[in-house]
């Protein structure tokens, strides 16, 4: 894989450390995380952001919560464990891999609180560090299935950013791009700037310059229209959340894209851990959408230029509905079409790829 | 009309005022264009917006031109004219009504030349005066036809500002919004902010709610979501320039909109008067599209967020193909459907309205 790519979460000198997104592209910076409170504010506030990025970080919340808690064995720390998953769990809504990390490292640590304090804080270290290795490898291999779709010299448009800075390493959407380049393969990729926050322009754009993948940034409204005047090969995006019927939740933006791609005949792919399906939630009109501040719209950057007396709706994400997606690219494979039935038997009895 | 409502072109005490748009909303300044210098940077600039405004405020370009140039007659001064239009027709390439109103003004100045210089000074004058009333009885036109299509409690999507900041009052997509609203009728109106410039967030959501007309701002890649999770009842949009055949040449982000409203079985609208139809380019892909600085996307107000080593592509308008316009209104009324026939007819034989 390129060398330059960045690992957005770092666990070093034992201490845990993320890359401060919120500074990029200007500043390349490291923030030190110690503590339940700071790990809940740099996920509220997108300093750490990416539904598996933000799995991996909220596994860190329990090793945080039990590090300097008093006590004899797991049963003491315990409820310091519970406290700190509830104000977690309240940082972001959507992306359900927050929630999925929360839940297996409960799951997981349960069977260890007949352990020292000692040894229980050393198990809920192990397995953060496990869920950021993980998350690694799995990348990784939506790199590797992902990279079978593409072909040398192909034009790939992408929004928000599914990138490395998204997960620990690699990326989602552009883990397919990190893995063909790497071998050779040519492309240009069109980056949706993705308003409000801009993670197209601040983050896709960086990581992919960065990794030597000539990038174009465009405005949101721009996609369709470079559908229509120049060449666009396919659409590949992450996702926030996958329902049980395949509807995809991803940043605010993503459904109009998938209208645009399926009225051009250009292939549309979603990129994601299976750690994003959930099949408990049964449709994407289930799916709770989180609405961030109107400030984030009317005075972008600290500039004010919405006019104050309007109202401002913004959601961050969007539901497209599986109909409208390609397939569905998980680190077990394709699903293809993507249904509640093929998305089932993925989920049941991964295909071995 | 609503008393609150913006003039955006101005003539008093012997001097063209406009807006300076780029300063709103938090600044409501008039500037005094003195000059074709000063012209040219307004239309540039964007201090003046919207193809009927800019047309309006070229047609200005002539008196002043000849204003203070030396000479016995109108042949003497004719030069000064010719200059000051061809340095006028660089300022921006799409907007049709800019050279629909300087070929009008040489045109209808043309037989007027034997005139001696203090009475061709005071026939440009009365041309361009001419002109600023006519577009402002254009549009309340456009806004009595439009309004027969709206209905009491009504959700409108709009895109950029194609309101009374676009044209000397009224607007031309907003008209029918205001001249209902005067009757009573009661609407929402959401409004795309409209990236690279925000005139949705800036002008559109500012003239609204000065009007008391509930506004609610959202960003362009939230339309398609609001369509289907929330109620819109029509889009209405302006247009830049109307080829023969019908397509529409407008704000970039229109065309993707218009595929979203096809999506959702929702009547989409654009509201221009017939100085915006260009019948000499035959197909909307012959339009030439402006590309502006990549800094508006790079650089937003000032603030490095785009990643610097990538490229940008910065169209400021796109093409949306006739079919998928509900109707075209004019000041003559609608042409509906709108393909090349009907326009051609409209055009030739103006309805009765």
């Amino acid at each position: 894989m390129m060398t330059a790519q960045v690992r957005t979460i770092e666990f070093r000198d034992g201490q845990l450390w993320i890359v401060d997104q919120t500074l990029l592209p200007s500043t390349y910076h490291q923030i030190c995380i110690d503590s339940v409170e700071t790990l809940w504010e740099a996920i509220r506030s997108l300093r750490v952001r990416g539904a598996p990025a933000i799995g991996v970080a909220a596994a860190f919340g329990a090793w945080l919560s039990v590090r300097q808690a008093e006590g004899e064995d797991g049963h003491d720390l315990w409820p310091y464990l519970l406290a700190a998953h509830d104000q977690l769990r309240t940082s972001r809504p959507t992306a359900v891999n927050l929630f999925w990390a929360l839940e297996r490292v409960e799951k997981r640590l349960q069977s260890s609180r007949e352990l020292s304090a000692t040894d229980f804080r050393a198990r809920a270290l192990d397995l953060a560090l496990e869920m950021l290795r993980e998350d690694e490898r799995v990348c990784e291999q939506i790199g590797e299935i992902g990279a079978t779709l593409l072909r040398d010299g192909m034009t790939i448009l992408t929004h928000c950013n599914a990138g490395a800075l998204a997960t620990v390493r690699f990326g989602t959407a552009l883990a397919p791009i990190y893995v063909a380049s790497a071998r050779g393969l040519r492309f240009n990729v069109i980056a949706d700037e993705t308003r409000p926050l801009l993670q197209g322009s601040r983050l896709t754009a960086w990581e992919l310059t960065r990794a030597g993948i000539p990038t174009t940034i465009i405005c949101d409204g721009a996609a369709a229209a470079v559908m229509r005047t120049r060449r666009v090969d396919l659409v590949i995006v992450g996702a926030d959340r996958v329902a049980a019927n395949g509807d995809v939740a991803n940043k605010i933006g993503t459904y109009g894209l998938a209208l645009a791609a399926r009225a051009h005949g250009i292939p549309m792919y979603v990129a994601a851990p299976v750690s994003t399906i959930d099949m408990a939630t049964g449709h994407g009109n289930d799916i709770v959408i989180e609405e961030r501040s109107p400030d984030e719209i009317r005075v972008p950057f600290g500039l004010h230029v919405g006019a104050p007396e309007a109202e401002v709706y913004n959601p961050a994400f969007d539901v497209t509905p599986a109909s409208l997606i390609t397939a569905l690219i998980t680190e077990h494979g394709l699903v293809q079409p993507l249904n509640e039935q093929t998305l089932r038997q993925h989920v049941l009895e991964p295909s071995s790829v």
